[in-house]
């Protein structure tokens, strides 16, 4: 499943690979040192923002947008036909966790609150076409298929909470690793919608025992991109029979101590669109968001 | 505006009269101190939970909600025809503050998760029918005019937030004063959705101004019952013209040193109804809320 049509495989994260570096100058040092090993996204002196990022998309940069535009929320997008616009809301909303709402479009618009000068159409690196829940192409701008009928949904990503896991101190294992999130399907079937139905997935981040709580704290606090973990501990209590078997992305490695904490994944929605097979929808394409003009504290409860 | 057809003016509060005590016992007498001087529901050993409370109202109970079943959740009620819930849900999707919604049923149900026994046409003590925007009666049971294609949109009420409120030490003067809260319509307009708009209708308190932001600390952890308050301060600042006169409720009177402390108010909802005039609605009706079973403390983030 979740193949390209091109023999692509698309076991990678879709929506989360590094964490961008935090926002807030007082602990930049502290979360860079443990939290951006790998990407030298925002380590310059001035990175990128959101309308620089878009515009060298729009100039043909297709890299995944992990790390790029630091501080500002990246979003997952769905696009459906408005006959299938209730169902895909209703199912966000029956699912908040996986499936965090953070705008829906007037049919046809090709902009969104999130970032008002943006084009839904081409600001993003890269799209998954789907018919009759198949993907079928991966195009760099949708332009040409897009429909006047088309509703977009945006919806919450993790790289907004693990910016603040990191600035708590709670280690990226993943990222550590140079690795994308391991993300499973498991057990727990969504709570369907009209048409809309599909199991729950989970990303998964191993956790130093005694940095569990804190973990639930942090995310428990950003309802907007999945919140508190669902699970924490034993795999199989949710469905997963083989952590070192993820269903998407990569297998993370465990230190001595950790545990594994499971949170709702952005990923939900595209299995949801597999599982029920409206006749065509538009996504994003793995690891390539769109980049809103939202600063991640707007998601921060409390 | 807001009148039933028999002429009982409908300028009390529909969601919120006094807060329910508290379930945490640590607390229950302070809370009890300044939070219900005048309600003796839930002072005695054990108070009616929430499947007494509706087999009371199937017996014939009519009295306002307000205080009954402590510690469990109760919300609004607006039931529209399937051809109009898209907008209704998009609606409060892009006004999560006003109309924050716990469930949506599917067409025709007649109960929601929120308290699976419980029947929707009957177990809410009075309801108001509306057709093309204007409220035409107010009965005691729907089930007559229940159609195969109703949606029924379940949402959060201030009930939850103020034993929150008290529970901190923020003193709740409209229930001091026994009255119902003040409420006001704004000049803020809703972010529109298709065919369902209208202004955002607020809700004041007033709150000693060393407390206020406790006040916002408190709220701004519950965002499923309208979360931290739009406002504080200036009442012209969002188009009030007089503290004295508000458009729902009753007066307050503010204390030496309160400030003036506004939420977004579940009221918003019935005001998009009347502004938009779908053909036909029912609600709750005021001060009647749907009691759940689902405990206050669910809605708490973090």
């Amino acid at each position: 499943m979740f193949r390209t049509p091109f023999g692509t495989p698309l076991r990678t994260s879709p929506d989360r690979s590094t964490a961008g570096p935090p926002h807030r100058r007082t602990s930049a040092a502290h979360e860079r040192s443990h939290a951006m090993p790998r990407t030298t996204h925002g380590t310059s002196a001035t990175p990128a923002g959101p309308e620089a990022v878009r515009a060298a998309v729009r100039g043909g940069d297709r890299s995944p947008t992990s790390g790029k535009a630091p501080g500002y929320t990246q979003a997952n997008l769905v696009s459906v036909p408005r006959d299938w616009a209730y169902d895909v809301l209703l199912f966000c909303q029956r699912n908040p966790k996986p499936c965090p709402v953070l705008d829906v479009t007037d049919p046809g618009a090709t902009s969104t609150v999130l970032a008002p000068e943006a084009d839904l159409r081409t600001d993003l690196p890269a799209y998954r076409v789907w018919e009759h829940g198949e993907p079928v192409d991966e195009p760099a701008d949708v332009s040409g298929l897009w429909r006047e009928d088309m509703v977009s949904f945006l919806i919450g990503c993790s790289f907004t909470f693990e910016w603040a896991l990191g600035e708590a101190g709670v280690p990226l294992r993943h990222i550590e690793q140079g690795r994308n999130v391991a993300m499973y399907v498991t057990d727990r079937p969504c709570r369907p919608a009209g048409g809309m139905r599909g199991p729950m997935v989970v990303s998964m981040r191993p956790v130093p025992e005694d940095l569990v709580e804190t973990a639930v704290r942090v995310t428990g606090r950003m309802p907007a991109v999945h919140g508190a973990p669902v699970h924490h501990g034993d795999p199989s209590v949710i469905g997963i029979a083989d952590l070192d078997e993820p269903d998407f992305g990569d297998r993370t490695g465990l230190h001595p101590g950790d545990v594994p904490v499971f949170w709702a994944c952005g990923v939900t929605p595209q299995a949801a669109v597999t599982a029920s097979r409206p006749p065509f929808a538009i996504t994003h394409a793995p690891g390539r968001m769109f980049v809103t003009d939202v600063r991640d504290e707007e998601y921060l409860v409390a």
